[in-house]
């Protein structure tokens, strides 16, 4: 019997009517599964390193050097020490490359205030200046006639997440400002959209063309929200494409500048992926937009590519051409920056990873080769796995998966599923049945009337090898009803 | 000539009209000053290792050794080693005690996916037991009557700051919702309240009788709210308090407790200072509410107390007797997650730092007595400093500083300011004239027709002595008119 008042409370209806299915239903489930001693292979989120992927040695090095400064001078000694007489049981390679201590001095020296003091809001001042420069490295700025990367435009933040929560929490001003995402998205966005209040304007990549975009497909989405009142803001374009792994054309990267251009939208690039391309090529936005003055804000993190940091919770977020504010003196940028004040400013290891993440070991220094051989081996263990699944979806019945092969993410149509079922009810089956853990589809969004899944290629090769054929047993034994 | 139109944009109100003294014009000016080569002392934020405190070598030796776990089993064979025969140069102290490698072992053994993998979006389990059992001790809950802490209501969040927006986002529903928080603040909640489009309402403790609360304070401020239309949900309460330094004596804390429980308001009581008390006496709101069936959101933090391990953004949020959530079936933690798992997890660095808070070495350990003599160290000197500081507000004409030392903050009151000056024109010459960047009492909010500013008694003691008599020649000079 209880013998108080239950108290309640209304709550912002916002966040109780957001959803989130990375972490919603299934992966709920499949913990329990777990719990239970069930073997459970979580595809349903893409984190590398809790499926195996080692972190890059160079990162964990300088990262850990940093933390403890005061190993660097040992580590010094210890090798002048060892290269007179050698330690028994231990060899060369247990010592720390020369350049990794000289990298990770540096760091220390450019900090000024060490790891343990709040930074500036915006991120520290050379790790935003490295960041530039590798934007205009990667965008060949002088040759294609893009404008360079501004430090003062960017704002490091605890993952690429916090920097687009900035963004839409700025441009969402009224009940009817609208955002068109892709369907499907990844639901950062449509959860953050729905947190800010804000209408989501869903704009249909085509599926069967490779998910590629044209201008029918956005000015028709825009058309339809304008005719529902809906002053639409912005547009978020994810590529490579999560939860499709789609890489985008440079065409259809133009055809949204332009459109944002005519309707005067700030252009939201999430290219997190933009290191995990298996076929096809990344181009930038930045780079594509040259001088054109359309407002973009590009995101980029450390959790991703070959380096897959998730759990540090680095990357950044780059704004060009920020709008004026209406009825202020303020820009875009200022506005941003009083938002980034009042978190302080991002994790310091988070930001030295990103530091890291732009200034790759020299060519030619002690530690690059092995530094090269990590991140080919990464890279090439997420191409053979993407390819195996791919492989095993041509032995199952009515699925179909499209576009380039990009991110860590294969989206197949599930083209026959039983009358009655949804990809809900198959992903839940699959996860009870083979302990796979991927997300249905509407998880993300989808066509009315399709049916899909996101599969995160990341398991082992070994676990894949494992899975897969009792993955086709039980599809084609599914659809057969 | 501009060749083409410039973009303008409206943008969420409720950020252009956000305030952030801590990071305001003043701190702007002191950063000007300081690229002109002018000597500043920045005292207007509480960022201990930015100002010469030393990081805690057990925290980042552990910190160090998880980030690179390799580096573990190399330590121990060099020991072996070293003990066989020492190295010339080095010595016994520059190798890791054993405790500290055998809790880094341990701490990579219950990660279980390592440091670059997302966590749990609460945070790592293990964590969020330890945290548990630290409140249990520190409350002394089988004596006290107090409940027992639960993991599965406490978040690790990036700061606190992040579970105070968690906490405000959730509780402002509507535009006429309203947090009651005390005057004068941290502008943390006042820029939260107002991102959230919520009403802050001002209460006021009693500065002359050292800041305590009393219902009449507490009731006139409701009543007022009330009157104008807002529906009061929170409380805020901030102990040890920020900017005052003030320490609550458990008597406020109950009177708070009392009145929200009358007026089933949520309290959100910032504790980030508990280890920072340097006259009067710590007692929790935990503690202090015992079965009572209140609902209280904790707050606490690795930026400050002894660690001041700001820049790594750790810390945590404890809730106890959740709401009900109106129309729905879930309580007001699970409404916690559901933000939480939007920004997948907070970092993992963090989490492990505000681990090894709740975990200091054991007695008896190898690492203990230096563990203690650090944490004593500075302690004491910020005692020390907070000393020196009163100590010349004696001799400053007309300066009063109330209430007990805690926190990192002195906030006196000044009392004969020249006709039509304010705080901000004080703390801005005491700025351009002596180096010394604090903050006005504005910044924070402050009784009508008074003055103050608050300093963080940070700075080196050599410092001090140095500026200390140069404030009090400005001020009485300023005073003078």
């Amino acid at each position: 019997m209880i013998s108080y008042l239950e108290p309640t409370i209304d709550v912002n209806r916002n966040i109780l009517e957001m959803e989130y299915a990375v972490r919603g239903p299934i992966p709920l489930r499949a913990a329990e599964l777990q719990q239970q001693d069930k073997s459970i292979i979580f595809c349903n989120i893409g984190n590398p390193q809790a499926l195996g992927q080692p972190p890059m040695t160079y990162y964990r090095q300088v990262l850990s050097l940093v933390e403890d400064p005061s190993k660097i001078q040992r580590e010094r000694q210890l090798k002048d020490l060892f290269e007179e007489t050698p330690f028994s049981d231990l060899k060369g390679e247990d010592f720390i490359d020369d350049d990794i201590l000289a990298v990770s001095e540096n760091i220390i020296g450019m900090m000024k205030t060490g790891m343990g003091a709040y930074t500036e809001s915006k991120g520290v001042r050379f790790i935003r200046e490295a960041i530039a420069e590798l934007i205009d490295n990667r965008d060949d700025y002088e040759r294609s006639g893009s404008v360079r990367a501004d430090p003062e435009k960017i704002f490091l933040t605890g993952g690429a997440s916090e920097g687009v929560k900035f963004v839409l929490d700025l441009l969402i001003a009224e009940k009817n400002d609208g955002i068109m995402i892709p369907i499907p998205q990844y639901p950062l966005y449509s959860a953050s959209i729905k947190k800010a209040g804000g209408v989501q304007v869903n704009y249909y990549p085509d599926e069967d063309n490779g998910w590629a975009f044209s201008r029918a497909i956005l000015d028709d989405a825009l058309i339809k929200a304008r005719e529902q009142g809906v002053n639409v803001k912005g547009i978020v374009v994810i590529n490579p494409g999560n939860p499709t792994g789609a890489v985008l054309s440079e065409q259809s990267i133009d055809e949204v500048i332009q459109f944002a251009k005519e309707n005067q939208l700030v252009i939201i690039a999430d290219e997190v992926y933009q290191e995990n391309i298996y076929t096809g090529q990344f181009t930038s936005f930045a780079k594509t937009l040259g001088d054109q003055k359309v407002p973009l804000c590009s995101l980029h993190s450390i959790s991703k590519g070959f380096y897959g940091e998730c759990g540090h919770r680095g990357g950044y977020l780059e704004v060009r051409n920020p709008p004026k504010v209406q009825g202020s003196d303020l820009d875009f940028v200022d506005l941003l920056l009083k938002q980034a004040s009042v978190s302080l400013c991002s994790n310091t290891a988070g930001q030295v990873l990103t530091y890291l993440m732009v200034n790759p070991p020299a060519q030619g220094s002690q530690s690059y080769a092995r530094f090269i051989q990590e991140k080919r081996q990464t890279l090439s263990d997420l191409r053979d796995k993407a390819t195996m699944i791919r492989e095993a979806f041509t032995q199952m019945d009515g699925v179909e998966c499209f576009g380039e092969t990009g991110a860590m993410y294969l989206f197949p149509r599930l083209n026959k599923l039983p009358e009655g079922t949804t990809d809900f009810d198959y992903c839940m089956a699959l996860l009870e049945e083979t302990g796979l853990c991927t997300v249905n589809g509407s998880g993300f969004g989808q066509k009315e009337g399709t049916n899909h899944l996101r599969i995160a290629f990341l398991p082992p090769k070994s676990l894949l090898e494992e899975v897969l054929p009792r993955w086709i047993e039980f599809h084609n034994r599914y659809i057969a009803g």
